[in-house]
């Protein structure tokens, strides 16, 4: 999957993520509202009012953009309803020929790990009938517990083409508390999940020298983004923290080969509520989240170039 | 509510939590098939099924075992018919006196935190009004990204008398890749979650000297466990790997003090599927069920001695 996804990138020229971390609170007033103009009080119709939204930003960004990123705590948050809209979102998603990103930083042991595994990048067996769970192209996963809570996704994404990425450098402020530690050998902890990231996606390596087991490295974090792309050069990183958590095109652009490859940038709030920004104000917020999405697009090629050899 | 489930441990004297990890597979033969005797095939027929071998369980448990812990991954392998079959289980779990813990294992930066947290923990407004989404109280996290990642259930914690339970040594065989890499000081990477941990929980130490902020801490590991029960007088432990995984009652003594409080030890598969045992032919899985529960007592009981002052 990941040759696709960076296919993907070079025939668009862009190697942008759309966040769909859709919040109730997000949508327009008028998507509030019910027919009778009362205002929605249940999951069951947020939730649908949350999908609408959802398919609306995926039809206006879908010949732009290659992937999306679907963040399962705003859709859990709805009780199983949530789940709902997240799994019709995923399949819409794909339906329009995006590549889907499920966010779901899943992490157990290994027979745990297996039915998440089941869940999002394989299928469920019920009587010997398989079924499809939730349809991810991709998942984030939390490494924490070692190789043996790692290795079912990786025998999934062997036999369904799928790819993970692990949790290597988070964007937020106190990643460093844990991930930043410093071994007796002289590595960082970071450094160290590198390694084993590496590890892990060794024999999936494609066509463009990436494999299938990816890092998540923040765009917050540019020092030690440089140093991973140096340690790590078949692992294809997921960018967040572009945009609203304070990373730009300048600090993140470190994450890139000299083909302008190597990874894959995320914006959620920046497009999703890209209509409420004043430069968007009068659009709705589909038409102002392609704007924005064009915009970052744009900001991206200033400071990587041409993508591809 | 760690008082309430320590509370409970020493009126029941039983420091035990059944894991319902409720594969479709588990379930008797009889249970696979429809009312016309045809094979169940489908996520929601399975599911309601997977619901009534819980609610069995739970029926026959609730008046001699303290708590149950719910792998939310069992669920998700069933898409969003399965978290529907989750949340009818917590909320009939609670409905019969028992303490919940959602073991969900949970991490991401602030802002997705506290969408998780209010998932599990809290509730979750639309147009103000406040709604509850997965009904636990209790739930397992993920502490890899740092503090920020924790500060928002530790809110939620404050404010609606719950608990959590971060991972720090866990009980599967790879665990100490990560967990157990030594630092340039000489400490453990899981003795500084543990510190964090601790940290994390510092204001919430309730009437027994345990906060509400506990660790996941495998009975696999008893050299780590004894070290950790040392550093961290105040820390309650969630003990995995009793049982399938190879951990028994005089490897895990050591998590507890001298009134034999200080742990809650998890089975999941030894209770659940006891009624494949041979010592339990002839019963049905609830029955077998509660029988395997009090030869656990029984176990721990002689192992760690009287719970309480």
């Amino acid at each position: 999957m990941i040759d696709r996804l960076i296919d993907r990138i070079i025939e668009l020229q862009n190697p942008t993520c759309v966040g769909l971390d859709t919040n109730f609170d997000y949508l327009p007033d008028d998507m509030k509202m019910d027919k009778s103009g009362d205002e929605i009080t249940t999951f069951e119709t947020a939730t649908e009012r949350i999908t609408e939204f959802n398919m609306n930003i995926i039809d206006k960004i879908c010949d732009i953009v290659p992937a999306v990123k679907v963040q399962v705590a705003y859709y859990e948050m709805y009780g199983y309803e949530g789940l709902k809209a997240f799994d019709y979102t995923l399949n819409y998603a794909r339906g329009r020929g995006m590549i889907v990103i499920a966010d779901c930083k899943r992490n157990d042991i290994g027979s745990t790990a297996s039915c998440y595994s089941k869940a999002y990048l394989g299928s469920t067996c019920v009587n010997g009938k398989k079924i499809k769970s939730f349809p991810a192209d991709m998942l984030t996963v939390n490494g924490y517990l070692g190789s043996d809570g790692i290795t079912p996704f990786v025998d999934d994404i062997k036999a369904n083409d799928k790819s993970i990425f692990a949790l290597v450098k988070t964007s937020n402020p106190s990643s460093g508390e844990l991930q930043n530690l410093k071994l007796e050998n002289g590595e960082y902890v970071y450094e160290r999940m590198g390694a084993l990231v590496n590890e892990w996606g060794k024999d999936t390596v494609g066509k463009y020298g990436y494999s299938e087991v990816g890092a998540v490295v923040g765009a917050t974090h540019p020092e030690e983004a440089e140093k991973l792309r140096k340690q790590l050069p078949n692992t294809f990183f997921l960018i967040p923290g572009y945009g609203a958590q304070g990373g730009n095109a300048q600090m993140l652009k470190v994450c890139f080969d000299s083909h302008g490859l190597g990874g894959i940038v995320n914006n959620s709030r920046g497009i999703i509520c890209a209509y409420k920004k004043p430069e968007y104000s009068g659009m709705n917020y589909y038409d102002a989240a392609r704007a924005a999405c064009i915009a970052m697009q744009q900001d991206l090629q200033s400071a990587i170039g041409k993508m591809g050899k």
